[in-house]
């Protein structure tokens, strides 16, 4: 076998692989969009065949022979070129899905299962010490897989590189240091402003079937093709790239919260024209098909949510659209009244609430937090007192409830230790990304201002989304930006929006 | 191994067959409900791949082994056993699925894939010759795929055992000229009745979100259990059982035809109840876990949708409910108008369309020429002068294009020779068993009145469902009417309905 046929073997079954993976989710959007109650038994029967299946064609070990083949020849020689990215990539899988214990899979799958339950009744009654025997059941594990996988410096390089490749806790940890320490100062002069928006504006009623044809408009604006997708109502807004031609959206819809559901919108459409950008038909199932990091991904929700959704050119276009669609909550308002409105910044115990400046914050938190409970610095058992003291220094406020502080997020419940760092990634690149796009194109904005969203979107397309995973995030910020990942776009970009809206 | 521990093996081998069925069941509903057209391409990969793998799960030879190592023992040796029964139609399947040769399954399935678009435009311009070429060969196919069955007495046999395992050509033609006599004379009778209904009353305007309310009332007053299901619009109306827990409906709404998603509602809940009564969740993948046959599937459905939803009856509990939801267009209408309206009779070319008399003949017609097709009595460039003349003698009227005749339907543009039939089998066995339910329960009609259908529902979950495939349909209705199939029973049924309707 040659090289290139080994390489064209791979290529074959990960093109399988997906298949089955792209088939799995579809049953996953079904059961969060469409599935009657009854059908939960049946569906996580399925789920688990499937799971299994996936599992075992990836350690096949045919492939790690193949892989072996290809390693090393000229066919990967240029490290750059689409078939060197992809050998590194479904190498990196392999060894990361061989090198796991089946037995210590198992036993993270149910634990985190019944731990679910658990957190679930902890949450309600707002009682961390319900939930604290399973907290260190799950920190063991996650520590054992941090261990299987094996890391250079601390374990949790381990479990990030599973959702952000290629990043190291000591960079990302740097550049969060930095950007914590301004953002708590941008908090504190926008706390003190003289001029505070009228946040009611966006809390009276807006009719649910208004608000849905107005999240249509908008991601229509912005690129999302509704004849390769689809928008549904699901419990937790998400997206999903079912594979080439099929991705879905979901947002949630409050008579009385405007912003949930046109942000969640705005959010979601961003994932999915990054998945609709990637060029998936091709090389189905490798590196290229696939998104560069979550954090890259987030980049692409973030920046469409915050930086061009909550612009005040955006709305210079969209709010008279607005108006006319619900003049009774809309009579008077000045377009500066609705964008401070939507711009609206409090500190508050929820994440998932919270607004664009003190959202970093409630995520540094808990990177932190997690990082040290990996390296056995913090005990599970100390959590709630961290989390209340470093919440008071960052957001100003008492945690009240453990329901209103570290019991709120179902990532550690899930065993996801290193997942919340890339939402802060995928800000910064969000910033970083932008400001790269407004140096080629400076005039952005005034597009914005007359309904031209496209060129972004063109923009994102072709610096972001058509490379796939074949530059890691790192590289490909490097590519596009010219600069490492750095916290000052960001800052730069809120200071001076903030400034602006609440005149400090 | 002792027998006992090869069949434990085959239940859990089709188990997870029919986990793999039904997942790929969640992607077919997907399709017909909610796919993107974009997402065309994806998921007929996704389907194909799911298709090969229950195929390459269904034919290892290690089935056979096992099979053999579980007949002729102890544990089979009662014919009525549950373990009999899934034996038995666990060998039939794997037999079926080995005996066709992999190339003639390939080619099939190209030609019917690339017949289907011909079919279209051959339909559209109504323009049989188009079509021809393909009807030629999808016929030889299909008579090949009779060889590779093998076969007693004529090559329809074995296509006809797929759809209605142990029914025999002879058998069913026997009672089906007995029927198409009566049927005939029936027909004639109505159309020269002195009293014919308003059909009107039906074809006035009705609202859509109320005939979806409307529907939702009825099937759940039938027993249809929503947090098991749902129900949803899509072009051809169907039911999916999924597996345990999960058996959903669709429907399609016409604002000027009430007939069109009130029956087509009932018909597909009455399949549902089928497929919710069976007890799936045990044997999953087994014949007691499945149902006995389409036919039986159509008996259940043509029950609700006429013996009970086109009853008298029925519409004394339903009428004065759906009078105060369309006061307009009801206004004036005295229950028996309507009763009359929801069963007027009169010969019509589209099958889909057919009232509950003439459909029958529709089916005739197709069953003894697809019939002559196979055996090679009738030559497919014959098809439309054999169709127009039998549509003459049947139903009374010339045909006026062929788009209006032979190229109406999919089925055979599908290769499926030998699924016709069960629609007319399936109305003699709802009739036969509807007889066999008052005879045990003379006042069924009494109490739909009330609004008590769950007796009926109940009385053919205990007779009927529960069995699922564990008695073949002849053996079945023979257990359930103590008589084999017979025509008698649908045309007394139908005369005395008619004759009151229609005063003749």
């Amino acid at each position: 076998m040659t090289p290139k046929e080994a390489y064209d073997e791979l290529v074959a079954r990960v093109g399988e692989l997906s298949l089955l993976g792209s088939s799995q989710a579809v049953l996953e959007w079904d059961q969060q969009v469409n599935m009657p109650p009854g059908g939960a038994e049946l569906r996580a029967n399925q789920m688990s065949l499937l799971a299994g299946m996936i599992h075992d064609r990836l350690v096949d070990p045919k492939i790690g022979e193949l892989l072996a083949q290809v390693e090393g020849s000229e066919l990967v020689a240029d490290p750059d070129s689409i078939e060197a990215a992809n050998v590194r990539e479904l190498r990196d899988a392999y060894n990361k899905e061989t090198k796991l214990p089946k037995e210590l899979v198992e036993e993270l799958n149910k634990t985190v299962s019944l731990a679910h339950l658990e957190w679930t009744a902890a949450r309600k009654a707002s009682d961390f010490k319900k939930f604290l025997p399973w907290l260190d059941k799950i920190v063991a594990l996650c520590r054992r897989k941090a261990e299987a996988y094996g890391y250079t410096g601390e374990p949790y390089n381990a479990l990030l590189d599973n959702y952000e490749p290629g990043a190291t806790v000591d960079e990302v940890a740097a550049v969060f240091a930095q950007l914590r320490g301004e953002l708590v100062e941008l908090l504190g002069r926008i706390r003190n402003a003289p001029h505070q928006p009228d946040v009611s504006i966006v809390e009276r009623p807006y009719d649910l079937e208004k608000q849905k044809i107005f999240g249509e408009m908008v991601a229509a604006a912005m690129g999302y093709d509704f004849s390769c997708g689809r928008l549904d109502v699901s419990t937790h807004p998400f997206t999903v790239g079912l594979g080439y031609g099929d991705t879905r959206i979901t947002t949630r819809y409050n008579p009385n919260r405007f912003n949930d559901s046109i942000f969640g919108t705005i959010h979601e459409a961003g994932h999915a024209l990054y998945e609709m950008g990637i060029e998936k038909r091709e090389f189905f199932g490798t590196a290229i098909a696939d998104a560069a990091s979550l954090g890259i991904h987030e980049s692409q929700s973030r920046m469409w949510e915050n930086i061009v959704g909550r612009s005040r050119s955006f709305w210079v276009y969209f709010f008279p659209q607005l108006q006319r669609m619900f003049r009774q909550s809309l009579e008077g308002v000045t377009l500066d009244g609705f964008y401070g409105a939507v711009n609206h910044v409090a500190p508050s115990y929820i994440r998932v609430e919270a607004d664009e400046v003190t959202y970093n914050l409630h995520i540094l938190l808990r990177f932190e937090m997690e990082r040290a409970l990996m390296s056995g610095d913090l005990k599970p058992a100390d959590v709630p007192g961290e989390w209340n003291r470093r919440f008071k220094t960052y957001l100003g406020i008492d945690v009240d409830t453990d329901a209103h502080g570290c019991l709120q997020d179902v990532h550690w419940a899930s065993g996801l230790f290193g997942y919340f760092p890339t939402y802060t990634l995928g800000t910064l690149y969000s910033a970083q990304f932008f400001a790269a796009a407004l140096k080629e194109v400076p005039d952005l904005h005034q597009r914005f201002e007359t309904g031209d969203f496209l060129t972004l979107r063109n923009w994102l397309k072709e610096n972001i989304h058509r490379h796939g995973r074949r530059y890691r995030a790192k590289k490909l910020c490097e590519r596009v930006t010219g600069r490492p990942l750095s916290h000052k776009p960001l800052m730069e970009y809120m200071t001076a929006k903030y400034r602006e809206i609440y005149g400090f």
